[in-house]
């Protein structure tokens, strides 16, 4: 890392910057909601990928978080010793490079089909390692994940009854359900029922699991309104971002997460341009009549209208504000995991000081 | 660089794939087409940002590169001595890093404002560097450029009167014609007669621009029906994706990246899951029209038709074709300069064979 730049203004853009107050009052949140429901609170580090911000969510009551990629998981087992790859990993190099995760690191592995099982259990065999299973199951997504208690009942048999690995319980993602909170009720009904199903045929088999692993930040705060559930995997609510304000699981002043940019051009009437555009902020919509790429963190009336790669074109067809050339802005993006992958490290910032700097080392292959 | 795989089955998934055939018959037919026409052929390195291809580009006939960020302007100077910096420097941490440049680097500047031309002619001056510059004129796309002729005459006649800057040209981008090519007529004849009158008022007035620099990939066979273009900057063509084949820009077997993936999930029917989604693809969208994130390089039928971070969902309702767990696809993204930046190393292949294997060291920032 390079010296840290003592206010924000010292930092050249485009840059990742997060309000750490924010952070850590978005942890808090989350843990104390947890606690209150009895739920394990196992956040996903795809959103920060950065081991000091998984270091700060065990220090606010995590039991661990959750890793989508090898280079994740190597990553975050440099702070925290409690990992779950919730992606089935194919292939031999994927394999060998979890079995050369530190011997401290309790590794619990989600997954889909025998296929995936049984390349795990031959690894984890060889290295001598003990390996949880999570058997993944759709719970309406229709990404992945088994279709049917039977296939649930099935997969578990085998993770139960295969050396090398231990059956820990089930997995689900409810990525489906990304409507605003108030209208969740009856995607949150379906999704329980659909897991209730698949908890008794467990039950009913005598193979009951012991982790019921679900929860996504859209549907976060009634995650106690899944029946069963034991666990919850929230990525975004570290940060928040666009998406997460729009639907209603956050206030526009919990996002944390922003992307500091220059105006460089005002040519063009009605709009000027940032230097913050698809390799900063992504180019990912939310939805056909949620326009833009993003909206600034002190105006969210006023969005990023379109992006190129090194372009943000921000609307000024709403507002008097005229910023001018070298004004900076700062701008909370539609997804804030794909934001922060783009960046090379995270700037922490209290008001215009900067306190702290992260390297993402999480990011790559 | 880590040590080269052998063959594409060694290679860990997802990764950049470049079929370095393709890629020097793509460079050898731009080239050919601007000798052809009388054009300085000016690449745009963004979409590669990697040095040994920006000296493959030179090798092959072009003028230079052309650059977008300060960082990719470091990394191109260590294999061309002849950049354009297509982007406005605004602020002393990228004018002092441009200065900074070796300097055997012969340095354009293309801007649009008076705030721009300032800043970089006293960086220039105090660097004791001389600094080329080209007028950017809005040629239609309405995201940057000068409105119009007496905007662009008044800033030319700034640039040339400016003490550390020399007046090369004007340059513009045609990022608003886009369409099929064979849709294109009203768009370039608009184009030409736009790029026309600014052309007359500056020469009318003594500062005729000695360079003229437009192009895009999906103008680029077009470009000759510019009057008086005299270089073009396409950056997508060295490598093409499925936009420009989807306009009718290139042949789909002129399509020389891809993203290589592996099945990872065959559990929902009509669909398998890969180990490539927003994170290895990007998640930028062609038009309502064209659905997907890409096409199967080999199946151009079959598309990706969704994406997650780490997920991408191949549709396989039209196609008999039922891969299995552990079987690899390669995946052609609708944008590659994007999905480029996505990854660290690019391998070149030609057939199984991993021949090469570049850093992509102007990635960030």
């Amino acid at each position: 890392m390079t010296e840290l730049p003592r206010s924000i203004d010292a930092i050249d853009t485009p840059a990742a910057v997060v309000d750490v107050d924010r952070m850590h009052a978005n942890l808090q949140r989350a843990a104390e909601y947890c606690r209150a429901h009895g739920l394990a609170w196992r956040p996903h580090a795809k959103t920060h990928k950065t081991p000091a911000l998984a270091a700060a969510q065990v220090r606010a009551g995590a039991v661990g978080v959750t890793v989508a990629t090898p280079r994740e998981a190597e990553a975050m087992a440099t702070a925290v010793d409690d990992l779950l790859l919730a992606y089935p990993p194919i292939g031999r190099p994927k394999l060998q490079r979890l079995m050369a995760l530190p011997e401290h690191v309790r590794l619990t592995v989600g997954l889909d089909s025998a296929e995936a099982l049984a390349g795990l259990a031959e690894a984890a065999r060889a290295a001598g390692r003990r390996v949880g299973v999570l058997v993944e199951v759709d719970a309406g997504m229709g990404r992945v994940g088994v279709q049917s208690s039977d296939d649930a009942l099935a997969l578990v048999r085998a993770a139960a009854e295969t050396d090398g690995v231990e059956y820990r319980g089930i997995m689900f993602y409810p990525g489906h359900v990304r409507m605003r909170v108030e209208a969740q009720d009856a995607g949150i009904r379906a999704l329980s029922e659909r897991v209730g199903r698949t908890l008794e045929a467990l039950h009913a088999a005598g193979v009951a699991p012991g982790v019921v692993s679900g929860g996504s930040t859209p549907t976060f705060w009634r995650s106690h309104e899944i029946e069963g559930l034991t666990e919850v995997r929230p990525g975004t609510n570290i940060f928040n971002d666009r998406t997460t304000a729009e639907i209603g699981a956050c206030a526009w002043d919990e996002c944390a997460y922003s992307v500091l940019a220059t105006v460089v051009s005002t040519s063009v009437p009605g709009q000027v341009v940032v230097d913050a555009g698809a390799k900063a902020l992504s180019k990912e919509e939310i939805r056909a009549d949620v326009t833009g790429y993003g909206a600034l963190l002190d105006r969210p009336d006023v969005i990023v209208k379109s992006v190129s790669e090194e372009h943000g074109i921000i609307d000024l067809s709403g507002t008097d504000w005229r910023p001018r050339i070298g004004e900076r802005v700062r701008i909370v993006p539609n997804h804030v995991c794909v934001s922060v992958n783009l960046h090379e490290r995270l700037y922490g910032v209290r008001g215009e000081e900067v306190v702290d700097a992260w390297e993402i080392a999480g990011r790559g292959r």
